[in-house]
This record gives structure tokens, C-alpha cells and sequence, in this order.
């Protein structure tokens, strides 16, 4: 560094391009790393054209990102040149706030997104994944275990922990029922995770041709959510159910199916309010719950979980050429399950 | 028994008026009880008037019941003449499902509520409290201390354990910051459970002119929601709120306000769906859960504490020959803070 190649899109109505951005460079407790895959998560396309209206051009998405260490600081003691590591949301936060204290780093209010957040090194915004090498702070640099297919490990930097997270937090385990609803780059993950926990998997799809895939990945049984009669039968049964659609659809119809004290968390974040009727949850005691990534910590503990248990996620490997119809098919779904560019494509720019 | 003093609506349109109605000769575990006071809550005036589409004709509402045992059954070994004890919203349930088994009968699906539900001993549906005289299965009888106001532990059957329960089942304690949106007859109590368990208490109200009462009750700052400079300093401060409205409102405004895993419990129950942000949960992994009244294990602890601790519900006794006019007062939000009917007035009918 400072240079590194990457794509870039220059306004919320342009296509990503081939660009060059400075890296800063290594300060002492900065890891330097050459970027080998990065997932592509539908925020990226979200954040590139604009449609959380926060977006500061240009812009370079991506925050599932792995490589391998090139350089470390002189500060640095648990890297060095050759670790294969990831690099998820988050570059930076206050480390003194509580919730950085609790581990809870994606809600520090200081805290750095991977892209298009302020950078207090650089000025402007950081800049993500979508390029061949990044400079981060070793306390957001993750081990990735060497047994893994490094592609599908990149999203487990975003889908995993998005989906690892609140399955944890809500002590899912053997024995218990679990539904994930929505079988996309997320809940492919969810379901692996449940099934990795033990749960009872339940798929609810709109798709029937989905069902196979769902069994494959690790369902235990798959739902037709507009099959009211089929949804009818597990009334009051979950002990937890995951959300992972970010269209928007009924919630009212998942929270009766859960059991007295149940929760459903979601975390697909559709775009009109979510209509909830009372009695859904004051009947039951039922929660609903939001969730988002997951702290450092867990992050990394997330990733052990897989290198145990030989998880990752089901990718289509592209070239960084084909980001731009990546986006579009990724608007039809079309894709099993998570898009990961092999940054190798990169050199011939 | 088996006949019994009582008011009672004929139709959804039918002011409650005097009548005589049946119940049933003691069996083994019953225990007979001439009911002292009545709490009038909102849930009478939703059934009498069919705003659930369920009642069935004529009712006798009435689930805040308190009284002195006059007789038991054979088998009755917990309750002798003459004890004061308490009768809330449920009087039966199987026993045998898992809900029964964890000590939330309330969510039994074969629970028996005390009106307007089958009587499987009479037929028809059960009759509640607005009367001189019930008899209940000693399994839902609850013990009432000696040293409290009989009128102002009417309340507490419903009222008080509608918002002690949630309190609970979410830990709240001292140090915590807690929110209580709503000064009525909910509101009024969950904050005189939130101070008895420590918490610093901030109630949310529309009306400035109950901050004087909320802190009598034992809140320790009033925050008028409509001043959003007010309610903007509390966000993501607090530990735990309690939303008591039943009226439509925007709960994102207060779902914003809870800190990094807070909850928001609703015990009211708006008409129409509660518009619920994605964002407002999954920024900060807050929670949104519903409550109804708590099981019978808990509906004791509640009124022990309220014994050791001498709380009460704040109350305003009339005559049954008010209710009807209670009810129009009730829709206006015209008591401080709840009806309790002293049953003597019944002898004159």
C-alpha cells in the first residue's frame, strides 16, 4: 500500500468500476492484508445506489472480506505474514463505551463500518472489500481456520455472524424446534447453524422447488408459508424463530406459531413497518427481536464453530468483472446462496 | 349458594343491571366466597359491550375479585371460613400441559377465565365477580395479607399482576433505568412495583398534570412524550419499558429510548397493529414482548409482596349501582386510578 486496486461506483445510478484508492499506511497496530475473496451482501447493493440515503461516492462496498496477512505493524503480537484472516462490518470503534466493554462493538456509537464510514486516518469514508488489499486494526482482524474453502468463508464475515449472533444469544440447542423463515443468503446460514446446534430445523419458504436445497442444507422439515393449513399445524410449537427476509411479509403469522415464551428475531429488515398485532405477542408471552451482526469476540468464535464443524457458506465464485449483473440477479434471488468474487480477478485490471 | 346476587348486561347495547344468577353446590376443592370488592378494568367493559366478538349474553364481568371464604369442599386443605382471599382472572385450567406444568396457567389452553368462558359444572359460561358471592377450586384461590386495604387489593388481581409479572419475568431490579408509558390503572401500578424493586422510574405521559401524581406514586422523573427535545435526551438509556397504553401510539419512539438488549413490554393492547420499524430492533438487538396477567404461583408472590411492602391499587370504591356510569368515566380516563365496587351495596338490591 497506500494504492490498492478496486471497484468503485461513482453515483447511486452507476455501475462499479475498476479504480485506484489510497490505503493508509501501517500504523503499529495495523494489520496490512492482501484480500483473496469478498461475499457480496445485499447492504453493498443497498448502500451503492443509495437507498439508505447515506451514501458518500465514491464508494467501495464490501464487508466479508478474506486474504491473508502481508504486513503487520510494530505493536502487532497475534498476526503476522501468511495468517489467513477475515475482515467483517467493522473496522473500528471506541473500546471504552459499554458496549465495547460487553463485546457488543456493532453498537458502540464511535464505531467504524467497513465502508462508507468516516476515516479518521484518511479523511473521507473507509472503503470496503471490493479491492485487493485493506489496512485494519488488529483488534478487527479474525483468524480464519485453514481447514475452510477460503470463498465460502468470506460471507460468514456478514451472513455467518448475522445469523450465528441471535441464534446463540437466544440459547438455541438440541432438542428445541427452530424455524427460519426465507431460504436466501442468510438463512442458508441459519439453517446450517441450527442444524450445527442440534434444533429441530423448520424451513418456511414461498418457494416449493426450495424444499430439497432446505433438506440438503439441513432442515429437518420444509414449510410452504402460503400453504395456511400447512403453517396451521405448527401452531404454538417454536421455541425460536429466525426471520431472515427483508421483503416485507406477515409477521403476525410466524409469532403464532410460536410456543409460550418463544421469540422470533429478525434480521432481513424490510422496508415498510413491520404491522404487528398486540395479541401476538401478549398472548404466549411472545417477543420479537431484532439482531445485528455480532461483536468481535463472537465473530471469532463463530468462525472456530465452522473450522469445528466444517461450515461455510454455499457461494457462486465470480470475477470481479461480473459484479454488476451479480447485483441484478441478486435482485431476482438468483443466486445459491451468496455471491464471492475471487479477488484474483482483480490483477488484470 | 347455589343462587347469587349479581349485575349483568343482556346485550352489547344493555346497561348492567341487577340480577340473580346460579352457582354451582360446593364440590370437594371448591371454596365458597362472599366477594367483598370488585375492580372494575377495562376488559369488563370490552366484554359487556362485545368489542371482542366473543361474549356471550348475559354476562357478568368482574376478575379483580376479594372476599372471605364462608365454606369449603371436603377436600379443601389450604382455606378455612373466614380467610380473606382473591380471586382473579382465571378459576379453572387442565393441569397437565406443559404451560400448567411451568406455572402459567394463562396460556393452558383449556384455562378457564372467570367470565364469559364454558362452565363445565353449570353450562353456559362462567359468571365473574360483579356479585355477592362465588365459588372457585381452591387451585385458583390466592391468599390475601391481612395488613392491606380490601378495596385497593381488588385491583391488584388483574391489574397488579399484569404489570408485577413482566417487571419480573424481565429482571428488573435496583440500578436499572425503567420506563412506564401510561399513568392509568396499569401504569399507575407498574410504577409502584418499579420503585418497590428499585429501579429508577420515568413515566411517559401525554398529560403534564399527572407529573405531580406519578411522583407520589414513585417515579422519579415524568417525561411528557409529546416534547420530543424530552425524549430525545433518553435514547438508548433505558433498561426495561412498560407500555400500559391501549390506545394506538408510536411505539418506535419508545423502542429507541431502550438501551443495547433492552425490552419494551406491552400490556395494553391498541386496536390496530402497532407499526413496528425494523430498524427500531435491530439497531441495538432491542426486543418487543407482550404479557398477559401471570400464573397462579406468581399471582401469589405478588400479593405477599405487595403485603410485606403495603402496596395497594389507588382506588375510587362506588356503589354497583354506579357501575354503568364508572364505565363512561372509564372511557373518559376520569379515575385515579381504578374502580373498586364495594359489594356491600349489592344487599340492597
Amino acid at each position: 500500500m497506500p494504492n490498492a486496486k478496486a471497484y468503485s461506483a461513482a453515483s447511486a445510478t452507476s455501475p462499479l468500476t475498476s479504480d485506484t484508492i489510497e490505503r493508509r499506511d501501517l500504523i503499529e497496530h495495523d494489520v496490512e492484508i492482501e484480500i483473496l475473496f469478498c461475499g457480496i451482501c445485499h447492504s453493498d447493493l443497498h448502500a451503492v445506489r443509495n437507498e439508505w440515503s447515506n451514501t458518500v461516492y465514491p464508494i467501495v462496498p464490501g464487508h466479508e472480506i478474506v486474504g491473508r496477512v502481508t504486513q503487520v505493524g510494530s505493536a502487532v503480537t497475534q498476526f503476522k505474514p501468511g495468517d489467513l484472516v477475515g475482515v467483517g462490518c467493522m473496522v473500528d470503534s471506541d473500546s471504552t463505551c459499554p458496549q465495547c466493554k460487553a463485546g457488543l462493538e456493532q453498537f458502540c456509537p464511535n464505531v467504524i463500518f467497513t465502508y462508507n464510514s468516516p476515516d479518521k486516518h484518511l479523511g473521507g469514508v473507509t472503503y470496503g472489500g471490493y479491492s485487493d488489499g485493506v489496512v485494519v486494526d488488529q483488534r478487527f482482524v479474525l483468524r480464519v481456520p485453514s481447514n475452510l474453502d477460503l470463498a465460502g468463508v468470506a460471507p460468514l464475515l456478514c451472513a455467518g455472524i448475522t445469523t450465528y449472533s441471535p441464534l446463540r444469544y437466544h440459547s438455541v440447542t438440541k432438542g428445541q424446534k427452530v424455524g427460519v423463515v426465507g431460504l436466501g443468503g442468510l438463512g442458508h446460514m441459519g439453517v446450517k447453524f441450527a442444524h450445527a446446534f442440534g434444533a429441530h430445523v423448520v424451513v418456511f419458504t414461498t418457494s416449493p422447488d426450495k424444499k430439497e436445497d432446505a433438506l440438503r442444507l439441513g432442515a429437518d422439515e420444509v414449510v410452504v408459508s402460503r400453504n395456511a393449513d400447512e403453517m396451521q399445524k405448527h401452531t404454538g410449537s417454536f421455541d425460536f424463530i429466525l426471520d431472515t427476509v427483508s421483503a416485507d411479509h406477515d409477521i403476525n403469522t410466524y409469532l403464532n406459531l410460536l410456543r409460550p415464551d418463544g421469540n422470533l428475531t429478525l434480521v432481513g429488515a424490510p422496508p415498510k413497518p413491520l404491522e404487528i398485532a398486540a395479541f401476538s405477542l401478549i398472548m404466549g408471552r411472545h417477543s420479537l427481536s431484532g439482531s445485528n451482526i455480532g461483536g468481535i469476540a463472537e465473530t471469532q468464535e463463530m468462525l472456530d464453530f465452522c473450522g469445528e464443524h466444517n461450515i461455510t457458506a454455499d457461494v457462486e465464485v465470480i470475477p470481479i468483472q461480473k459484479v454488476n449483473e451479480a447485483y441484478d440477479r441478486l435482485l431476482k434471488s438468483d443466486v445459491k446462496y451468496r455471491f464471492s468474487i475471487d479477488m484474483a480477478s482483480l490483477k488484470s485490471e
